[in-house]
């Protein structure tokens, strides 16, 4: 089992090499990249949808999004953005490195200031592979039930701001928020829980959460190049 | 690339053995083996538990069931079943066929007829590992959306009966009931499809799928010991 585990972890630092290029390279360009992560159906993709029609007009915004199969996310998110590449994993319960690499290189990182990457639907192998992303933010639905951070304390811990979705439902499913929350704070005290209802439209936490980061992305970038 | 490739043949080939070993002591102990997979936070444990209150009072039954952290899940179902053990993976996405083996040995196999193996949640890793349970069964939920069937075919293959849980949210949610039973069909024409709603009590088409499936295996074992 020993060469198993270094295994595992030979390939983990492979990943690493090529996130911290990917990295190099959307500092280089300016973009603020950030990782979407969640469970299948927690809405990921229509989180996007929203945030692409609010934001795109005066932001240049690329999208890579991975899933086993299909393109149907792609085709989604093409209605709102120019610049969409599908990433089919085939099997792969995550993306990595070398792929968004490889997908970065089909997007013109110099005309964008952001790309968002949305991973495969999965709360667990995603939260291992640093993709090279500056920042990972986590989709959980009230749909799922309020275990989930209790059970998932390393996604909790991996993201900065942590969308809870389908709060349209509370009144139809049983969902604690309180522990919910206490759940949450006992892994990751100051992460930002943003409700939301994707379709009904409420989004005001999450865009005020994407506004303060862009912003605080712009600032470093304008000390960085005066 | 190719020498990490042969290490994840490898593992399965070796998890194959023991499941294959697993399969032998459940098949000689005469007990029917089910598994449960699907994403997090569509009802596998809700499920279990209702089966566990309509089945108990004449099924023997034990439960393996497989989380990251915590041990929810087992207490749960401990309140209606004696013989329940807690797998915790840490970072595991998958339960193996090896902590199956472990686990197996601290039920009484002789004295049950039926384990249920609830997985971790996840609609992606548990699907390549044979625990060596005679079949699986899968779980998806409405509120998940009409398209997991068709970004995971391979979970859907996998399977001999496809629960579709939370039944109750169809009003308050878009969801193409003919879509999915459509992307169903086109990779496992033969599947089960089991609309339930767990919080409701609608649970007719499953319990009614299980009584099948343990009739056939009483009809197989007595067919074997006569």
């Amino acid at each position: 089992m020993v060469s198993q585990i270094q295994i595992v972890e030979n390939v983990l630092k492979l990943n690493d090499e090529v996130a911290a290029f990917n990295r190099a390279q959307l500092r280089e360009a300016g973009v603020l990249a950030i990782g979407v992560l969640g469970a299948p159906g927690c809405g990921k993709t229509a989180l996007l949808e929203a945030t692409l029609a609010r934001f795109g007009g005066r932001e240049r915004i690329g999208v890579l999004v991975g899933d086993l199969a299909t393109t149907r996310d792609a085709e989604r998110l093409a209605r709102h953005a120019e610049h969409v590449v599908q990433i089919n994993t085939g099997n792969g319960c995550h993306l990595d490195a070398n792929q968004v690499r490889q997908s970065l290189g089909r997007l013109p990182l110099d005309a964008l200031d952001v790309v968002f990457i949305e991973n495969v639907g999965n709360l667990i192998c995603p939260v291992n592979f640093d993709l090279g992303e500056d920042v990972k933010v986590g989709v959980l639905s009230v749909a799922e039930g309020d275990d989930k951070p209790a059970k998932h304390p390393q996604f909790v811990r991996a993201v900065e701001a942590l969308v809870l979705n389908k709060i349209d439902l509370l009144p139809v499913v049983e969902f604690d928020r309180a522990a919910f929350e206490r759940d949450i704070r006992r892994v990751h005290e100051d992460v930002t829980i943003c409700p939301v209802s994707v379709t009904q439209g409420h989004l005001d936490a999450w865009f005020e959460w994407l506004e303060q980061r862009l912003s605080a992305h712009r600032t470093a970038e304008f000390a960085t190049h005066t």
